[in-house]
C-alpha cells in the first residue's frame, strides 16, 4: 500500500518538470529561473540515477533519466534566452 | 559505499532549492516560474514525507519538511509578485 505513495511521488517528481520545459521554450522568458537550483537539482537526479544503477532499481533510473533531460532543457532554454 | 551517494542525493535535493528562494524574494521577479511544476514539486515532497514516515526514515522526514518549507516560500513569493 505506502509503495503506491513511493511509485506516486516518483512519477509526479518526474512529470513535474514538464509545465516549466513548455513554459521556458513558448515563452523564452527564463531570467526569474535560477541557474544554482537547476544545476543542483540535476546533480542530485545524476546521483539518484547513480543510486538507482547500483539498487538495480528500473523505477529510479528511467523516472531520473526522464527528469534528468527535462531539467537539462530548462537549462538550455535559460542559456539561450536570458 | 552507495549509501553515501543516497545520502548526498537527498541533501543536494534540500539544499537545492535555496538559490531559486534566496533569487526570487531578493529580485521580487517570479514570472518565469511555473505553478504547474513548483506545485507538483510540493505534492511529489508531501509524498515523500508521507513514505518517510511510513518507512520511519527520518532523513526523509526532515529532508522533505525543509524541500516543502522552501518551494512553499517559492509559491508565495510568486503569488505576490506576478
Amino acid at each position: 500500500m505506502i509503495d503506491i505513495v513511493g511509485y506516486a511521488a516518483a512519477i509526479l517528481g518526474t512529470i513535474a518538470w514538464l509545465p516549466q520545459v513548455l513554459k521556458a521554450w513558448k515563452t523564452r522568458e527564463t531570467k526569474d529561473l535560477s541557474y544554482g537550483t537547476n544545476f543542483m537539482i540535476l546533480a542530485c537526479m545524476l546521483l539518484w540515477g547513480i543510486y538507482g544503477i547500483a539498487l538495480a532499481s528500473w523505477p529510479m533510473i528511467v523516472g531520473n533519466m526522464i527528469s534528468i533531460a527535462l531539467v537539462t532543457s530548462i537549462l538550455i532554454a535559460k542559456y539561450r534566452f536570458d
